[in-house]
């Protein structure tokens, strides 16, 4: 077991897309993430592992040891936000590729070969910072976003996805390997891990989330010359709807809730127009699916209000709602017991962010585990989490890894 | 006089760049633009009037009675705010080539030739939309900007000035004429003159204006996974500033003091990323310098403290001061004097927003002009002004100029 190799590996894909303050910037079908890519068919090619490219830019480095047989899928996602952390994403993909390394190396050693094969994966554009949604590549092989429509989402200049992708050479046309599990192991994002001096989570679901889709239509006019009560500014209306994103949170006990505005967008954004139109996005999230919606009651009475006030229509739209999802509890069980037979002890949690594996758990049972954010912070280039607890992390996927190619969480069906 | 020849222009004008809301969008060095200009070349050229284009854009039809005599410059700008209105700016460029033709027409039926020659002139940029800072061309003209400095401002395309005249094809060369006085007329962009029945506005004076540029500094994280309480949210510090800027102007009685933030921009703008930095810019304008400065101190404290409760650096910089500019009173009275010959009176004023007579009064006595807007609002398609009122404008503008011509405002050391 190399764990210098693992860091080794781990520290020089942080130098791809690197940043001055120690992230990285390595947004979906970027020349940087074709960098990554590149870096990771190396990985794979060095091993004699066959690589494949499905047609929404998911890589696959597949280990075949029965033809026919279905595959156990392993990884996260290379891709990062603009200005974002070294760990996120990319930690699971390394961790995945280097506990392939493992097993391969257990089953050339005369381990008689498992029931299933073994596929590592680098899913497309995970983090939808530059084309969202995010979740893009793993939601599409799941099936549960439109490939077609997927490939003609446009990035602010105009690029499409499918012209992305064609551009650094990963758009593919290869047949995916067929399912038969999933395990991912990221990042916490939060500080539950490193308050409660546990090294790995065990994640039994995740929380509810739902985007509100907010257009403020204001009136354009002079900011010289017009009087302030012939205004109709759409960034006041538009900047106290941000404050009420940020206030209802206090309408719960603290940490129940989460929301903020990460997007908005003026227009025509001139120093000297009262701007007429603002579009804004805000990101509200819960465990509990009766906080976001009562907290979305109470804003779409307050946003009701403020277009009264200001006498402006104001559009609100629900979107990208995502259910809680419940991750298979023999697939937390299998966690702790690996864990414990590493003697670790694994703390159940919830994930308040999405990750790929919430979309695989909806077509084959998968395992989500995570590893300590130092000072909980994530999406930025401050994001750490220490090599001792990294290496962890890559022995309890691998011991994960070799139960679910045993066939650990299938249906009992067929036995 | 023909009013319909001119009513006949001005709504031809209209319509390159038209948007659907009978407003126009014709940025400073678009290709809109590009016909406007050559719509004013064309006009010039059917009269034998000579045209030049200096090295800033500026675009000048000449006639010239005689030779090495200065100029009487009258004019405006053709440009327009993104979805802007159609008459300011363009409205002013389409009455003084009227005025022109009529002066023209005196002259030629018999009339002594005047003591000056005669230039009507279409600034570049006067808006600023695209390329700030605003009141770019005649600024440059006047010399109180730099040449080479405003040439090489750029959009936010990374376009600069050169490269966009270079390519409609009107970065000229031409030596600009040597100007001996300036007048412009242009639509209120406010209430008075409708409020109070009047057809001419009289300006003495312009507001103290100036602008602050504000950077907000937080910290990047996850909109899902970060807790609330770790988050350093640029866009809500910002937020409470936009609502300061306008909450400020309540310190003052009404209308004294009008202030808006009409550009902002986050980083990284992404849906589930809380803001790292956030960009605005807040205009504030009063008649009395005072004022301004009493409400920009009330804004640095508030934004001190904003900054210390949210724990962020907030830069603010002062930017674009323009100190209160008197124009002539001799040009005042003749403007009443116009006025009064064509039955109508002038009502004294002055002007909240910038103009290009702002500029071109810092080195000869000009005299600045309004007509009425229809519900005070400009800079948007709304914008509206009667064609009685454009066509008595003209008229006005006619006998100013003619004035002008003859030396009415000239030092009276060389008589």
């Amino acid at each position: 077991m190399s764990a210098e190799a693992f860091l080794g590996d781990f520290h020089h894909v942080a130098t791809i897309g690197a940043t001055p303050n120690n992230g990285v910037d390595r947004q979906a079908a970027t020349e940087d993430d074709r960098r990554t890519r590149d870096w990771f068919r190396a990985f794979a090619a060095e091993r004699g592992w066959e690589t494949r490219v499905d047609g929404i830019g998911n890589l696959f480095a597949l280990l075949t040891w029965r033809a026919g047989a279905k595959y156990v899928l392993i990884g996260s996602h290379l891709d990062s936000q603009p200005l974002g952390g070294r760990f996120d994403g990319a930690y699971g993909v390394i961790a995945a590729l280097h506990a392939a390394e493992r097993i391969a190396t257990r089953v050339a050693a005369g381990s008689a070969p498992p029931e299933f094969n073994l596929a590592v994966v680098n899913w497309f554009n995970e983090e939808g910072g530059r084309f969202p949604p995010s979740i893009m590549g793993s939601s599409v092989y799941a099936g549960i976003k439109n490939h077609d429509e997927m490939l003609h989402v446009r990035d602010l200049s105009g690029t499409t996805v499918a012209e992305a992708l064609q551009a650094i050479g990963y758009l593919g046309r290869d047949e995916p390997p067929s399912p038969a599990g999933y395990a991912e192991i990221h990042i916490e994002q939060g500080r539950i891990l490193e308050r409660e001096g546990s090294t790995i989570g065990a994640v039994d679901s995740s929380w509810y989330t739902q985007k509100l889709d907010i257009e403020v239509l204001g009136e354009q006019s002079h900011t010289g010359a017009t009087a302030m009560a012939d205004r109709r500014d759409a960034l006041v209306a538009a900047a106290r709807i941000v404050l009420m994103v940020q206030d209802v949170t206090n309408d719960f006990e603290p940490e129940v809730l989460v929301s903020s505005v990460g997007q908005l967008t003026l227009e025509p954004n001139s120093p000297i127009v009262v701007p007429r139109r603002v579009h804004l996005v805000a990101d509200l999230r819960a465990n509990s699916p009766e906080v976001v919606k009562a907290a979305r009651a109470t804003l779409l009475t307050q946003i009701e209000d403020v277009a009264r006030q200001h006498n402006m229509t104001i559009n609100v739209q629900d979107f990208d709602i995502r259910e809680n999802q419940y991750y298979p509890g023999a697939g937390v069980e299998l966690t702790e017991k690996v864990a414990a037979d590493l003697g670790m002890e694994a703390r159940r949690m919830q994930t308040m962010a999405g990750h790929d594996s919430v979309a695989m758990n909806r077509i084959v049972p998968s395992v989500m585990v995570f590893i300590p954010s130092v000072g909980g912070v994530s999406h930025c280039e401050r994001e750490f989490s220490r090599d001792e607890d990294m290496t962890a992390g890559v022995d309890v996927l691998t011991g994960i890894t070799w139960e679910l190619l045993t066939g650990a969480l299938q249906e009992k069906n067929h036995t």
